[in-house]
């Protein structure tokens, strides 16, 4: 997992006495094989070889309106080969000298990838026709005969390699085999295939694959679970050079092609690539404000541009979040194939190495101690899904795999994920590979709140079982709405089954923590109201005095800037106030928070917490709250006019009207649409506050159907702000 | 798993935004915490602090001959701290300013390790007296007070974290905290401890635990099944220098503290860092035969010397073999505490990435096809075992562990393999982590011959599926002799369970031959006696005619010198014979064998391969057989003398003589002992035929009890030579 650029010359050692040759992990081809490969022994004299086939001409039916790219749903890729997936009957058409008779004449098809093409590794392959597809080989046979020219269906084994094959065909004759000379055109992808019954990425459910391999437009959710936000992504698939791109990643992962056939293999493999810890993979992880050498994680519109940037270097792209590790793992996956899906985790425990405990020291105060606090608990995490059987594992375990790209801290250090049975998770059953535990503590720990006390001990404030995992969301199938898939993940909250299923991750050997919580005398609850960035509100404090007794509190609001990984970034409001309640009633305290207290250090993704802390006079007891609030960012207005039909120009505008009280400087904007424009990007130096830019483009559609434009606009103190157009371009 | 100097920048990006605290996967120490932790609110003035308890000295009790080392069977460790097990009793004797009352006194001892030391991550343990270990916890009790003198006994927790950890005692006052200065000499090593019940690794056989974790002296065994040879190795685990190596390798991984109190983590990460690639890791494997820049895998006489080189510079060691990849593993985690042994299969399936077929293709006339020919078969192949209770796994898989750590080429790209349960290997559970089918198919692969005919198609010989791991070994428990575990592994051949394993393992994915082999008519057996290098030798062809008619075949000799790894260097004799056998006779055709016929194309490790093919002229049925012969090469002659006892000069002599007809080049000889004599090495620029050579070393025992003086001798032309002298030192 290693570039010769990067690595000392020593680990470069030669393959002699280790193996006969070496290791083959890359679709680039090797010396060809002979146009003319003779047997040893022939009749003297120059062979004759004009009473024998020889072919004239290939055509590979490969155009978006030919039966090849249609059948096989494959006429989206912006790409001039044939592209076909794997375990289905494709045609060719081969013109021949003469007309072919099958009774005398023997041919084949050969199918070569990577260097030291090999029948035993699937490397290379040479189908005759009339050799029917049988027990999920590779078949072929002559559909029809026109004069000289033969019309031939091939199928490809439904487990066989995925990636990009040079075609040959091979003439038998007495002095030896005639073959057609090396030709790029002829070239094939070949894919998986979730349409077939025999591969193992096998969907069944039609709308769902068009969704979940065909759909190039994604909606990713984010925010906060009882405020959920959502953007538009791009995955882009099908556009220009992206497949190439994706096969180019799992050459730089060195990836032996013998595992190129094996959806678990490939998606664990490309986990480890999306990412460029430890392996110079696609994107560089930056969560820390600092995105000067690069583009922020929240400007990027889609895939495409980074997939390509990265393809044409081979050097890593700056900089990614969990979204965008999870946005370009989509697109790999569908682009090959594997049907996938984006999903959120609201509360997700992350870099905690698969315990079911997060801990949260406070102080005496009832203040993070940020010294002491090394578990993170992500206010979202996105991370995939993809859809296959898993026949390493024993029955009942395929289906929705989750596989993660984002980098986390784990103990064996290695920065890959999945994939990981969903219904394993779901289940308990935390042995079964790849990386379960992990995703198992992502959705069920506990947060474990404790008081740090003066002598250095520490005290069990709280245990909040339910905040982990509060809810996963992706996209709905044909919808941009989203779709609650909780139940895929966990059981009902507090029903026998969930009990079990953590048991069962308990005895195999996840951590749990065995503490009893103290019941709260006082319960609080902090409400607050959908809220503008830009804007001042209120947050109601509702204390609910559980006692037949009255309870007076100190009560300590400390309101914080948060990256959405839960890191504070600064506290911008602190306020101490006593609250006294009736016994058995409840009271309502308004917090006014002016937009002026926050404005000024806001980072990222303007997401504020809410701790509140409080101490009951009577009798000691700490009382703990928190609230994530994500601050609502405006739209963009995007608005498209023009004729929508293929090659007819049109256009696109975009407005935006700044609506905090400062300048916006160094505003970078983004704009693309799959088969409509490829990424622009504007940058304006300053936006006063009131102040509307208005942006328009020109664009030629390049095929029909459904399609969306995206924009993004990003600067250092407004993130997060989209817009989307939907449009139906006709043929 | 990168270290700076060799990686791009913008992948070293800041944890700000992603984490409170960067990840802590380091013994180095953080600041250190304050000698004086005041409390808030205190009287007015500056504190008086004369009332309370004062530390003017922590006795670790650490030599040699007191009662922790002792106990803790880490007597031999070379190191002058303190070095205990985990999950058992350990001494310090505090001497306070005056008598300790354990009414009125309150103190506590703390255990650091890391930055960012915390008690939810046990990397911060504080342990007061009296504070019984209950329940895997920590504890600590007042053995005994003499004067102001008190003896703690400390019991750190049986599954805490193992490495260095820094030592403090804190006396708790009304002003505050007061804590004993930082002193290098009390920091304190904590190993695992298989004598434990408590601990993971707890083995319970006490004979067993004294060769898996306290001897220093290996046998390594390779050769070939029938003609085992076996070579001495020195752990040296104890050796200066060697516990500091082992734990600056899991810092060079970057592994997480929070890890390392699990073996099976410590395990994993540790076959991923012996070996240098993608990580640069320990050794850099190098099977070329070209050695100029390093040390050649054969010379080694132990892993000291490659550990301490590692551990000065951080640069990987040149070079190693599948035997030093094991041993220095080895080293490693008996060092730490791991039970662990070498084992040795003899035909071991590689680089096969699991699958349980390896293709050997041959030319129409029965040559080896090196082009067509991927897969390896390794004459033999060693690995570790380690022993662990596997508690991530369901009930019935703990025990021995198999671990690699020699680079294989995996279909995930990843240089690491194990544990995987040899339980689980045997019973076919593959499913089961880690990186079990791999295991499972190195033993139980059937290797497929097949025939690559003129039109490019390929045609089944023979299938033998009991030639890959014919039979596994490793050292006896204290003798040096062989024990044969391959019963671990699989079941008897032939067996109805053998039969079971495979099809559960084919069950879950991993992909056997579904081939009829066709019934030879003619069996031929290869025999040889033990040939010594530089004689002249007969190979005694069996021809054994099963049909009840006359047999004609034309039988083709070709012998070859291979690589370890069964990868042929040079054919050095072709042969074409014509045999005929009567109906149901054996016959046997003697071939000779000049030793001027191979010597001098020898590489490496002195083995030939020699395959004999036949095609009967009656039935045109293709016959193959073939035989690894190991050369037998001399044995240095190691002589000691002197008194032997410690501290006392003694004196070795190693005696060769060079046995083959021409010069040796460049001979390197190296010697080692533990505990008496660090690695010595000796260059000779020519030593003549017959000509002998006498080394003579003095040494100075350091410790006493049975060790061992091991020496190689290694040249181009000549390898493997080995020789030892057993001494056992008095008081």
């Amino acid at each position: 997992m290693s570039t010769p650029e990067t690595r000392p010359q020593h680990s470069q050692a030669t393959h002699t006495g280790r193996s006969n040759i070496p290791s083959v992990s890359s679709n680039a081809e090797g010396e060809d094989i002979p146009e003319f490969e003779p047997f040893g022994l022939h009749p003297r004299g120059r062979p004759n070889l004009r009473d024998f086939l020889d072919v004239w001409d290939m055509n590979m039916l490969k155009t978006r309106d030919e039966i090849n790219k249609k059948e096989h749903r494959t006429h989206l890729y912006n790409n001039d080969n044939l592209i076909v997936r794997r375990g289905q009957q494709f045609q060719i058409k081969i013109t021949f000298n003469r007309e072919y008779n099958p009774a005398k004449d023997k041919f084949w098809v050969e199918f070569l990838i990577g260097r030291y093409p090999q029948g035993n590794k699937g490397t290379y392959v040479a189908v005759s026709p009339n050799q029917d597809q049988t027990d999920g080989q590779w078949g072929a046979r002559v559909l029809g005969s026109e004069g000289s020219i033969v019309t031939l269906g091939i199928t490809p084994a439904p487990d066989c390699i995925v990636g990009k094959f040079r075609l040959y065909v091979a003439v038998m004759t007495p002095y030896g085999i005639r073959r057609t000379r090396r030709d790029p055109q002829t070239d094939t992808y070949i894919l998986f295939n979730p349409w077939a019954p025999d591969d193992s990425v096998y969907m069944g459910k039609d709308g769902e694959i068009e969704e979940y391999v065909l759909n190039e437009a994604g909606i990713i959710y984010f925010g906060e679970a009882s405020e959920v936000e959502s953007r538009p992504w791009n995955f882009g698939q099908f556009e220009y050079g992206v497949l190439d791109a994706c096969l180019f990643i799992m050459d730089k992962a060195q990836m032996p092609l013998t595992g190129r056939g094996n959806p678990v293999k490939v998606s664990r493999v490309a986990s480890a690539m999306v990412n460029a810890k430890d392996d110079d993979g696609v994107i560089v992880g930056n969560w820390s404000g600092d995105y000067l050498y690069g583009v922020a994680p929240t400007a990027w519109t889609g895939s495409v541009e980074i997939l390509l940037n990265y393809a044409s270097g081979g050097m890593p792209v700056c900089y990614g979040q969990c979204w965008v590790f999870a946005a370009v793992f989509n697109t790999f996956l569908r682009c090959l194939g594997i049907p996938a899906r984006v999903v959120t985790n609201f509360f997700s425990a992350h870099d905690n190495d698969g315990n079911l405990k997060t801990d949260a020291i406070v102080d005496e105060d009832g203040k993070l101690d940020r010294n002491l606090t090394k578990d993170s608990v992500w206010n979202y995490h996105c991370w995939n899904e993809c859809w296959m059987t898993r026949s390493d594992l024993p029955e009942g375990f395929g289906g929705w795999q989750a596989v993660d790209a984002t980098p986390q801290e784990t103990s064996d250090g290695m920065y890959r994920c999945g994939p990981a049975s969903v219904h394993a998770i779901k289940q308990g059953r935390v042995y079964l590979p790849f990386d379960t535990p992990f995703v198992f503590a992502e959705v069920n720990s506990d947060v474990v709140y404790w008081k740090r006390k003066k002598d250095g001990t520490q005290e069990v404030v709280k245990v909040d079982p339910h905040h982990m995992g509060k809810m996963i969301l992706t996209k709905e199938v044909g919808r941009d709405e989203s779709k609650d898939v909780t139940d895929l993940y966990k059981f009902p909250e507090g029903s026998e089954e969930e009990r079990l299923a953590t048991e069962a991750a308990v005895a195999y050997g996840l951590k749990k923590a065995e503490i009893e919580a103290p019941v709260t005398e006082v319960d609080i609850a902090v409400n607050v109201q959908d809220v503008q960035l830009g804007s001042d509100f209120i947050l109601a404090l509702e204390f609910k005095n559980k006692t037949p007794h009255p309870r007076t509190m100190v009560i300590h609001v400390s309101g914080n800037i948060v990256y959405y990984t839960g890191v504070t970034h600064a506290e911008f409001k602190s306020l101490t106030k006593q609250v006294t309640v009736k016994p058995g009633e409840t009271k309502t305290v308004d917090v006014e928070v002016k937009s002026q207290e926050y404005l000024s250090h806001l980072v990222e993704q303007a997401m504020l917490n809410f701790f509140i802390t409080g101490r009951v006079n009577e009798t000691n007891q700490i009382l703990t709250a928190q609230r994530v609030l994500t601050l609502q960012v405006p739209k963009l207005t995007v608005k498209v006019s023009g004729i929508p039909r293929v090659n007819e120009q049109m256009f696109v505008t975009v407005e935006f009207t700044n609506p905090v009280k400062f300048n916006l400087d160094n505003v970078n904007m983004r704009m693309e649409g799959a088969g409509l424009l490829r990424t622009k990007v504007k940058n304006y130096s300053i936006i006063p506050p009131n102040s509307s830019l208005t942006w328009t483009e020109s664009f030629v559609p390049s095929r029909p159907g459904r399609s969306k434009i995206i924009v993004s606009l990003d600067c250092n103190t407004l993130r997060q702000v989209y817009g989307q157009a939907e449009l139906s371009i006709d043929p």
